[in-house]
């Protein structure tokens, strides 16, 4: 899932017969190598706490932002469902089991080519720990949030839509913040 | 996109190292060709008329299903939003111009690895005709939809949770249909 060409397999861009735009061919045997958006499914799970439920977030063990914390969250994998794979990713990075109660917010990020489905979940008990790509789960209070050592913007991104829906139980899910969401954010932190 | 491995190009199935699943790898050249869901964007595109909005239907001139009505819809590129590739498919499929208004559905097709987005929009205006992948494009009225001759189980449930948001505003996406809903659209055909 590397941005570069690799060195071999499919390297070559062309337009394939009967298509309408350049696909990545292997030169070697002929293979075209159709290249699709990938899915990230992920989940802002809470746990109820005193006052306030608390927020669990992972701070990662590898690259990109190694060090940094975000949601459990990562590539939808083949044969799986949306809301199967967010639990999947909970479990790998979290050792949290979770019950997923809405869909919170649907990121494009087209640069990278990637969609990313935010789902709103909670625990199903109090049990977590760092997962492989983990070295940190903790539950956080919002003014707790470490807003200045989050992984990526959708990171921030859905934990804002996700504390402006706190007791909705219907919304349609947000979708990427526009500039003016973006400059209030930018004087809260 | 065949679900068949082609002759040539990645074609063994072996787990690579660090990996924790069998990935698609060619044996002449090495290639991994991690195989990931596909996302599918179209919509529910309607245009108001007597008494009730038509809804904009293609049938299809390709395989699958050729000769059978589908909503305008298609797989996502690389480097576009999902409601720009919407927008793309109901060009290419009914040269029309549509504008998006919400997030209708999100189906997961786990059997062939899809995820389908697809969105409630608006004709920006009453032209359209058949792209080079349909035979024809028409609007219905609600009772004209041709509902034995629909192209996928996603377009039936698409139309039915269309038709159950008429006239609301904010709303949670639709999902897969429970078993009920299916039963009750059954008796409605």
């Amino acid at each position: 899932m590397s941005e570069e060409s690799p060195s071999q397999g499919p390297r070559v861009r062309a337009v394939p017969p009967g298509d309408d735009r350049e696909r990545l061919l292997c030169p070697d045997c002929g293979y075209v190598a159709y290249q699709n958006p990938l899915i990230v499914v992920g989940s802002v799970v809470t746990w109820p706490g005193d006052g306030e439920d608390r927020i669990l977030l992972c701070r990662r063990a590898i690259e990109p932002r190694k060090g940094y914390w975000t949601l459990p969250a990562g590539f939808m994998e083949e044969h799986e469902t949306t809301q199967a794979g967010a639990m999947r990713e909970a479990w790998e990075e979290a050792r949290a089991r979770i019950a997923i109660d809405a869909l919170l917010a649907v990121y494009d990020i087209p640069r990278i080519s990637q969609v990313q489905l935010i789902f709103r979940a909670r625990l199903t008990a109090p049990e977590f720990s760092a997962g492989p790509e983990s070295l940190d789960v903790a539950l956080f209070r919002w003014d707790e949030i470490p807003w200045g050592e989050l992984a990526f913007p959708t990171v921030h991104w859905a934990l804002r839509e996700h504390h402006a829906r706190i007791g909705q139980t219907a919304f349609a899910p947000a979708v990427n913040p526009t500039p003016d969401a973006l400059a209030r954010w930018e004087t809260m932190l």
